[in-house]
């Protein structure tokens, strides 16, 4: 899409090479971190610089309404995505607590409520819709909207990253979303839909079959047809999900780090990366949510998430926990003394090949 | 062994209930931060109270030195364990920069280094033996000294315990101590050798074979005799495992939270399980180690660790990337609203049975 990928390039590879130079010096056995150093360098070629700046994270939480809530597939009422903005706004939801303990800035993203909401200084107001239409009767948005939702979220990250923020935390609110995130999984990996259709909220017996079932049809509906990403996500979407696509193009375009949290976040990156593959690059996969379509998204981007503790709650938490992980591998990579300034004597018995 | 484990009881029932009455009341579908809240629940009911205390963090390095490292089975020299402490004292390893970010105390214990130490204020000098002997040729230690050891983890755990920490972080260093702790799993578990002997620092091709077959060759000696966990510890065990041990029956007997690292320390768990079943519920296992026979020590405990980065450093640095979890659980456990406060509705749909 015009004006969203074409300042996308990839991570500093000089950047990356002196990261690795640094790692491989300091008082460890070489590559002992494991892929905790394969983060630090990443990190560090986003950046483009050795050393890299602190992380200064800001949470964007997209939130939206699905006009496939009607169908029964969650187990909570469409009310609960505006009373948990209002939640968040207060400050007593899980991501807001995640995200002081990760000292990051936390900003709400209305893409698609279909509630009025009320002003917040924490409350970015950026309304496509209220709401999308139903998935399983026709296209879940129009064109124009699904572009301008692209656009909200390619725009936030802007803004954050222009702020100062060095990695974006992107999590997203929506009763109903892991049916469109399902769809749009089963579509772009050709996947079955019983293989991508999960609990969710804790939907389960005859209301998760019902779930299957809709996404199925819609399947159907949508006829599988080839055809550019803007459209599937006009057909399949969700505001808030095209929403999150564009804040993973807009963090790649400013060379920031992006930390992806589970299976609503996923479904956005593999759509993301039909719009611009190297917007990948710029990709932190932080867990591996319970959500059983979540692993066959992450196979599918070559991810293998460090945090495994069947979360499913969505709101960014799962990239909330992850950012940790890479703040402690910088502080090792800043902090620890090489083999050479601490007199420790090196490896006397080489890796043989 | 007599006054390190009468003491030791299950943690408290009453407060894990408790915690998880208020977990089930907060903003989130019921269960959906996954095993991050049966962590904040097991937390709760180790300290015995909801809300629980702040995690005070205490690391316990203990260090050693080990005859068998003669056999060639690491990838460095033996000196490099008393080089390694000398980098933890001054700072620059990759455990104090972890222990930093984690605002975590950290102190040395030397019970067995080779070496002679210098006198610092963050080492304490609890040396039973200048090394172990060489397992291979025979018992690594005295009955005496394997019970030694067992006390001075015993006690340094208690000592942290009582200075106020909450939650110790246990790590070890001493070259040469995958073998050993090689040699107790396979002997713990009935488990041959080949399943897990691992690299360890690095060694890799015919030093990797070595190390296989100084293990064989152990367990072949020992004859893999029924016989009390005190004396398997000293016939293949090493003085820095031996206080691991002592220090999670420490741990556990002060209510504390143990958190372990990889494959040493979790040998060390497996032993402490024979002294006391019970201790292990004060146990965090953390991460999973790219050592191969971490798994397997692992699904012998019913551990299922939540980070899994092929990390395989040791010095507890796996643990302390664990304990962020724990802090971010429990400040969503502290400051999330319930359904009630923030005015959310419940599920309308409730999970089918």
């Amino acid at each position: 899409m015009r004006g969203l990928t074409e300042s996308i390039g990839p991570p500093s590879a000089p950047a990356r090479e002196a990261a690795w130079l640094r790692l491989d010096r300091l008082t460890k056995p070489p590559k002992s971190l494991g892929r905790l150093e394969e983060w630090v360098a990443r990190y560090c070629a986003i950046c483009g610089a050795v050393p890299p700046p602190e992380v200064r994270a800001a949470v964007l939480l997209f939130a939206g309404d699905h006009g496939v809530a009607d169908e029964g597939v969650s187990a909570y009422p469409a009310e609960v995505t505006a009373q948990m903005v209002a939640n968040f706004l207060r400050g007593g939801a899980a991501c807001n607590a995640l995200a002081r303990e990760a000292g990051a800035d936390l900003l709400v993203v209305d893409v698609g409520v279909r509630a009025d909401l009320p002003r917040h200084e924490k409350l970015l107001d950026r309304k496509v819709a209220r709401g999308t239409r139903n998935l399983l009767l026709g296209p879940a948005m129009t064109r124009e909207e699904a572009e301008e939702a692209l656009r909200v979220g390619f725009d936030a990250a802007r803004g954050r990253a222009a702020g100062g923020a060095t990695a974006l935390v992107l999590g997203e609110m929506g009763i109903g979303n892991t049916t469109p995130a399902a769809a749009l999984t089963a579509a772009l990996l050709g996947a079955p839909a019983r293989e991508v259709v999960g609990p969710g909220t804790g939907v389960a017996g005859e209301a998760l079959e019902r779930k299957r079932s809709v996404v199925e049809r819609a399947l159907a509906r949508w006829g599988r047809r080839r055809e550019d990403p803007v459209d599937l996500l006009r057909e399949l979407g969700g505001l808030e999900i095209a929403a999150l696509a564009g804040a993973i193009l807009g963090g790649a375009a400013s060379r920031a780090a992006v930390f992806v949290d589970g299976f609503v976040a996923t479904a956005a990156a593999l759509l993301a990366r039909e719009l611009s593959p190297e917007a990948i690059g710029y990709c932190f996969f932080g867990h591996l949510s319970a959500e059983p379509g979540h692993l066959r998204q992450l196979e599918a981007l070559g991810a293998e998430p460090p945090i495994r503790m069947g979360m499913r709650l969505g709101e960014g938490t799962g990239a909330l926990l992850a950012l940790g992980l890479l703040r402690g591998g910088l502080r090792a990579f800043r902090e620890m003394a090489t083999f050479e300034e601490a007199g420790v004597s090196g490896a006397g018995r080489e890796e043989e090949p």
